[in-house]
Order: structure tokens, then sequence, then C-alpha cells
């Protein structure tokens, strides 16, 4: 194992920021030192946390960092912020959250930026949470911004799914929720003191009804339903209890802390919940085989690089550029001379 | 060529409909034609029309098409709704455009579902617009949602992009236009006859600003700026004025067709543009070369996954499984046992 890797796990913070720059810029020592510290993942609770600009997602991240804190736990926070697919953007909210944050040692806040390719982003998101995961560090609050696929990818990296939204956002949005509702574990109506909460959560409601039918199916027949937060109880007996989970939804304002216990509540029952029905398991060896095909698409991809070059390549693209041959066609004819 | 390849060639709308559902399906007889019809391909002039949802896009659409049917250009559109990456929507607008356009023989419209994953997304997308370059049509629409890593990556794709927004869709989202304005080539004021106009105008020109900074150069020396929907006119020597393009900013009201003539000459200026400065082909095979990597991706793993098999496959699931190997360090491992 590299001094590097080796620093990381003794704790220390400036060798544990390195590391982080190796592994977002994909570099050699970045990759080596990631098999090294893979022993050592796999203990971490992955929360993300995601909904668009103008929910507070920012300042809520931050006060669920402080509640986990004052439970002991370490706590790493990545911030990414694709929404701009050139510019690179990725600082806004660090400012807030450094004030209540810095200076705590069990706290460590990463910011990335896009990278252009979406594929690159999560799989540097998926290195630097593994860091952090070797790094021993309890907690992961993974905060992503918007409602596009990138979220969607993210969100499969998490164990628990924050979805944030606020009152009065607009309806035209409606259905750009609809599809990330599905990946939502727990919602969080934030700006819960504003106008308009009422109607949001009647949406979020039969919005989630439509995605659990099962939770209505229930409430016809009258019978008592889950507790919000907790494993759906749709039986006495246990096993089934642990194999359901129906999203719960939490009124928080992260300005003043209002409903920050019971999301917090949520937060642990459902972490609780994947590992009692085994599928803390089955996602961590999902995402695994996610990692291991992507790994074996780029290691494929470079050794074609490397084996296929100088004129027979160029012969192709000029057979490209003519329509002579297809892309796909190109390929096919430089497969079936080389070997890889 | 298989039957239905000279079919859609010859103009049988029926065999057109069967061909983009094979090439959307991604199937063998869908490759095979597109290998086929390559050779017809690289005539159509590519239109993508991106925008949030509320912004009017599928009504512009509507009287683009429209407008290009005046011209007697024969006209696809392709409507991509990745809004939601689960349930696949992409329904939306649809009976609004049939009212105006179904019966007219000049016309054919597609809707495409999400298919879960992004890159999906975009293969299809990319074979179902060869298709109708390859069938004839002069002029290909591309319709998507939103602002996310989809749009840009479609935007790649078309010649020609316009990214429409609207008055009063609030300063939340603000963050992302900034991203998605750098993929513009003409940008829409939709609804213009909307209250707010002019602060919406005022921020988009403020943003071109940013993103086109020769265009605030001279503006600040009061020189003559360029017209707007025209390459920029910075030196009055050809070669330069055929090489800068600056986004013009268009207002229009597409439900009664206020502006549309000069939206349509902004994109047949653009199409001009592209094609004097050179950029029309250096475009299209940037995009025949991502096409390349795509498939030779594809058949590489295609290959991995018919030689890695079995008995090896579980054991290397195993050790990641319980962390002996990384994944990256079990794609190694594999490789340098099988030859591909």
């Amino acid at each position: 194992m590299s001094d590097l890797a080796q620093a990381v796990l003794a704790g220390d913070r400036l060798a544990l920021a390195r590391l982080l720059t190796r592994v977002e810029n994909d570099t050699l020592e970045g990759r080596q030192a990631l098999n090294a510290l893979f022993a050592s993942t796999g203990k971490a609770h992955l929360v993300g946390i995601t909904g668009a600009p103008g929910t507070g997602k920012s300042s809520l991240v931050n006060q669920i960092a402080l509640s986990f804190r004052r439970l002991g736990k370490r706590v790493a926070i990545v911030a990414i912020d694709p929404s701009s697919p050139f510019t690179g953007g990725a600082v806004l909210g660090d400012r807030v959250r450094m004030r209540d944050l810095s200076g705590d040692p069990g706290v460590f806040i990463r910011s990335m930026a896009s990278r252009g390719s979406l594929g690159g982003l999560a799989q540097a998101t998926t290195g630097v949470v593994q860091v952090f995961d070797a790094a021993g560090f309890d907690v992961i609050l993974i905060e992503t911004v918007g409602a596009g696929q990138s979220e969607v990818d993210i969100a499969r990296l998490a164990h628990t799914t924050l979805v944030v939204e606020a009152p009065g956002l607009g309806d035209d949005i409606q259905a750009i929720k609809a599809g990330i509702l599905e990946i939502a574990d727990i919602l969080v109506i934030n700006k819960a003191d504003h106008a308009g909460v009422e109607s949001t959560e009647r949406a979020l409601r039969s919005m989630l009804d439509l995605a659990h039918p099962v939770q209505k199916v229930f409430q016809h027949h009258g019978q008592p339903m889950n507790v919000p937060g907790q494993p759906g109880k749709i039986s006495e007996s246990p096993s089934s209890t642990a194999l359901l989970w129906i999203p719960p939804i939490r009124r928080t304002v992260a300005t003043d802390g209002t409903g920050l216990a019971e999301l917090m509540a949520s937060i642990q029952s459902h972490g609780e919940h994947l590992r009692q029905s085994g599928k803390w398991q089955s996602r961590e060896m999902a995402r695994l085989l996610a990692e291991f095909d992507l790994f074996a698409q780029q290691m494929l991809m470079e050794l074609f690089r490397t084996r296929v070059t100088g004129e027979v390549l160029d012969q192709m693209m000029d057979s490209i550029q003519n329509r002579k041959l297809s892309p796909r066609e190109a390929v096919s004819v430089l497969l079936s001379k080389v070997s890889i």
C-alpha cells in the first residue's frame, strides 16, 4: 500500500485531501490507492440528498451533518453541482457550510465540479465516496442539484436517498418530480414554514400513492398504515415488516432546525431497514457490479486505442468520412484485424 | 441492402415507421439497415430545440415545422422526453402537433421515450436521425425537455441548437441556464407577449456577454455589432465574417406566429454559416468519431461478456464481494486471462 493510502487510513486530513484530488483526476496513483483501500470500504452509510435549486437543500445538508455530529458520527459531505456541464461550478453554499462546520475534525467537505461527461462525474464520485468510506467516515452525505439523469445515477450510489422539495416551486416541474420521486427513500418538504406546504404535501402524497400502490390499497381498507419513517407495517410477521419501505414525508425548516429530529429518525430507520431486509448488501453488490462493468469498458477501450493506431486508423476514418463504411462497420473491421 | 432499408429509401412511410422501431430497440435488423443507409446520410439540417417545461417549446417546434413546409422542405420531428428516467413519458404535446401537421406527407413525427440509460437514449436518437436523413428529410427537428446532460448530448448531435426561454420562469434556474446557454446557436424568448420579456432579454444578453467576450469588447468600443442572426461582422474581410457566430436572441409568440419569419432567417443563416466556415463538416466528423467510440465500447463489452463467463466470472464476483479484489483489479485479472 502506498504511503498516501496508509496516511489516509491513519486519519491524516492533508493526505485525504491530496488523495481525493488524485481520485477526481483519475491518476494512476489515485487508482492504485483505491485498489489498496477497497478492503477497508463498505462500512459507511451513504446518504444522497437531491432537489431543485431553491429548496434550501444546502442548509438542510448542513443541519443533517450537525445532527450526525451530535450523535458522535464522523461525517463527510460530497457536494456535486452538475448544473453547468461546461463552466464547472460547485462552490455554491460552501461558505454557509464552512461557518457552522469548519474547524470540526469530524467533518470533511468536498465540492466536486462537473467534469463535462456525466459518466466521468459518476465515476469520480464513486471513487471519492470510497476514499471517505475507507478513511472511516461513518456517514457520507452526497448532495446533488436538480432532477436529471445525474441525480438518478448518484442515487444509485447511495443507500438512502432524500428528495427535497419546497412549497410553491410551481407545477411546471411536476413531470420531472414524478421521475425523481421513484428514487426517493425519504421525501423532505423543506421551508415548511412557507405558504403552500399543505398543497405540496398533498401533491407528493398522491404521487406516492401512484408509485406505491400497496399503500393506497391499505388506506382504502382503513387499516393502520406504516408509521412514517418506519418500515411499513403491513403484517405482524417480522420478516415482511422488514421488507417493505414506504417513503415517509418529512417537513423541515432547515434554517431553525424544525423537524430535524424526525428526519434523522427516518434516515436511521431506513439504514436499519436496509440491513434487516438484506437490501444493504444487494445494493452494495449491484453497485460493485456496475463499477466492474465501467472499468471493463474503460480498460477495453484503452487496449483498443493502444492496438488500433496509425495508418489502419486513418484509413478507417477516411472510409467513414466518405461514407463508405458506417462507424459500426469500421469498428467490426478493426476488431477482426486486431486482438486485444 | 434489406427490403426494409430499400423501402425507406423509396419513401415508404410504413417501412420508415417500422425501421425506426427496430433502430430504437437496437435490433440486429435495425443495425444492419443503419449500416446500409449510412451512405445516404449527411444531407439533412439537424436542428435541436431545447428548453425548460413551460416555455411553449412544443408549439414553437410546430410552427418551425410549418414554416419549413411552406418553403417546400420535408420535415421530421424527433421529440424526446428524458424528464422521467423510469416511467418513460414522451407523449406530451403530440396531440397539439397532430392537429396542424397530420395528414401532411412531408412531415413525420416520432416520439421517443427515455430508455433508462442516458447513453441508450443518445444512441437511439442518433440512429433515428440517421434513418430520417437517409429517407430524404431536409430538416430534422430534435426536441428535448429540460437543461441537463441529455440536452447537451443531443445538442452535440444537431447542427443548429435553439435554446428556448420564456419570461417569468424565475431566477432559481439561472445557474442551469448558464450551462445550457453555452450550447445555444440561437436564443429564443417565446411567449414574448408576456410580462417580463425585457428583463429576460437583458438577463440573456448579459449571459451572452460573458460567454462571448468578443461581443462585449466591441460593444464597449461602440462599434457596430453583429446583425442578429447573421454571422458576426467583426471585420470587413469575408473569411473572418464567416468564422464567427454570435447567437442572436429572437422573440417569438408561437401561438400566433409572431417572430417566426425572423427566427427562420436565423436558422437558415446559421446553416449557411456552418457550411461557409467548414464547421458543418467538422461537426459531422466529430459526431461520427463519437459514434465510432461508442460502438467500439459496445462491441468490446459484448466480446468481453462472451469470453468471460461461468466459473471464472463467479470467482471474481466472490472476490469483489469479499473485498479481496477491487472491481478494477478484478477486470485486470480477467483481461490478463482472456483474449478478445
